[in-house]
């Protein structure tokens, strides 16, 4: 699938090999924005790096690491992909301010300030109670403004966010959850919080993990695509890009990692059941990295216009990448 | 004291200060190869990094981080230093081959292969034996080379230092050591592995560590600028430049550290002894960053012509950080 324009997925995090990142150069996916820590502390974290650096010395034709805008611009000149780093737990940073920017000089362009639980900075969205932003969370958050790391509130609780919109000086992002309203999962995101969000120039990532979406693994294209067009319709389809969350081929160990960690000895469920503990099944329309066209397609049916289009596949992350990832002026 | 051409001081390691970074300004330094790490491991050689990064931070027109040859050159444009940093021991890649890449990446450019001792790559100068470069030294030249990290031998025995030039890709070098043959020091170096070093395209700094000069303390400029002619006629001035190993204003606690880390519960005194134990006294002409100049005037009384000055001053310094410090071609 050849793209006019560029296509970034702010979020995946994959059981990665080679068929994969042939998907993305096939599939024309020029930017994604990978997981490289859910609970891993610094020196795991950097354990992650190294795994990922030889990815790129192993496939060089098909990926390369990403730390600017530019860097999107030239996978698309030269049908690669940029891989971008996140973390989706602040776990990497420890209890050392001083991390966040050797985590970004390492190519760390995305933190998460709490996932499911309180962390040290800020709450999960499935504690009982949000304290909002911690001391720490404070200078970390203004730390991240500083070097550019980007403010990522994907999994965390309501109020957490809000001041964490209220007090970055730069925009910050949501780069994996679905607008409340369409599917009122606890990891969805308020009407409140979004619009927050945007108003203060931040952007949101559409998922495709099956427990974001409404009717789950059986959600439709048209339903997917029409809930991004009532979003666009009250923040605006510049605030609005994919993360899809993809989480292909992962055997369900990590997705039980993904929710306990190392934090209890019970089983988590998180958004699963005792039922439906692993993975759930992706849509058919959107199983890998070759099907960003239906998305486009999607976007099109239900009567975005191209430039609008080429903004929720990619250029808006564009836009954001490039006035987020280098320091504050 | 303004210098026409660019001024590299290829190691330091002092007590860091503004009052030191504001020398190094005043004295026309443009770069200083910064020692990070004596017998730090990984995780403690990161709580370096970041103590710099504050630096960085605090004194931004006076240093800032340099990544290439090019660093040096906006240092000089814009009256400030980069600064470059290395490692006197492999203990920050521990044992792990991937730290190399990452190291690299926080800003480490040059790395020891042995200090003193023997170590998990070589051997180091104070050992009875030397049984040359191991299986994982080896891998490890392999690696720097790919990525770009130069191989320092400064503080290696004989056999392993002629091993890694001849197993080394690219050029190596001893960023801190004198001719043996001007001062029979154990740490300074033969002429053989002067020869092979040059000739193989290396570059080896000249030393103002009292002990690594002829009369210590009481060396004279007339003499030490002999020394570098002497070496010039043997190996050509295009080879040579300064690696003063200042370690100004460190008190003498810093010294025992260098020499035993936490490999010894006895008093190891390496070039020292139990009398003279702590930091020798400077040669009065080259006590800080101010005194470059000094250097230059011996060099211009013992008949070198002003580019061969230029070239030992900084310049090939700046070559060899301009071919040595970006990936394998």
């Amino acid at each position: 699938m050849a793209h006019s324009s560029i296509v970034i997925d702010n979020l995946q995090y994959a059981n990665w090999s080679e068929k994969i990142f042939r998907q993305m150069q096939d599939g024309g996916v020029s930017a994604v924005h990978v997981t490289i820590a859910y609970h891993e502390l610094f020196r795991e974290t950097v354990l992650n790096f190294e795994a990922w650096n030889r990815y790129f010395e192993l496939y060089p034709d098909l990926i390369f690491p990403g730390f600017t805008g530019d860097d999107v611009r030239r996978a698309k000149e030269e049908g690669r992909t940029a891989i971008f780093f996140g973390f989706q737990n602040p776990s990497p940073m420890e209890d050392d301010l001083g991390l966040i920017e050797i985590l970004h000089r390492l190519g760390g362009r995305f933190m998460q300030l709490s996932y499911n639980n309180q962390s040290l900075l800020a709450t999960g969205c499935y504690e009982a109670e949000d304290p909002g932003i911690t001391r720490f969370g404070r200078e970390a958050i203004a730390e991240m403004n500083r070097v550019g790391m980007v403010i990522d509130m994907s999994h965390s609780a309501e109020r957490s966010t809000l001041e964490a919109i209220e007090m970055s000086s730069r925009p910050i992002s949501i780069t994996h959850a679905n607008p409340h309203v369409w599917h009122p999962a606890l990891r969805n995101k308020s009407h409140t919080v979004l619009k927050k969000l945007t108003d203060a120039g931040g952007l949101f990532g559409f998922s495709l993990y099956p427990h974001h979406l409404k009717d789950g693994s059986d959600c439709t294209l048209e339903s997917f695509s029409q809930a991004i067009a009532d979003a666009a319709e009250l923040y605006g389809a510049e605030h609005i890009g994919i993360g899809s969350d993809l989480c292909q081929d992962q055997p369900d160990s990590v997705v039980t990692w993904m929710r306990n960690g190392r934090w209890t000895k019970m089983l988590d469920y998180g958004e699963g059941s005792a039922d439906n503990a692993g993975f759930p099944l992706q849509p058919r329309w959107f199983e890998n990295n070759l099907h960003f066209g239906n998305i486009e397609s999607g976007l099109k049916a239900v009567g975005f216009h191209a430039q609008e289009i080429d903004g929720i596949m990619g250029k808006n992350w564009l836009r954001f990448y490039d006035t987020s990832f280098g320091p504050q002026d």
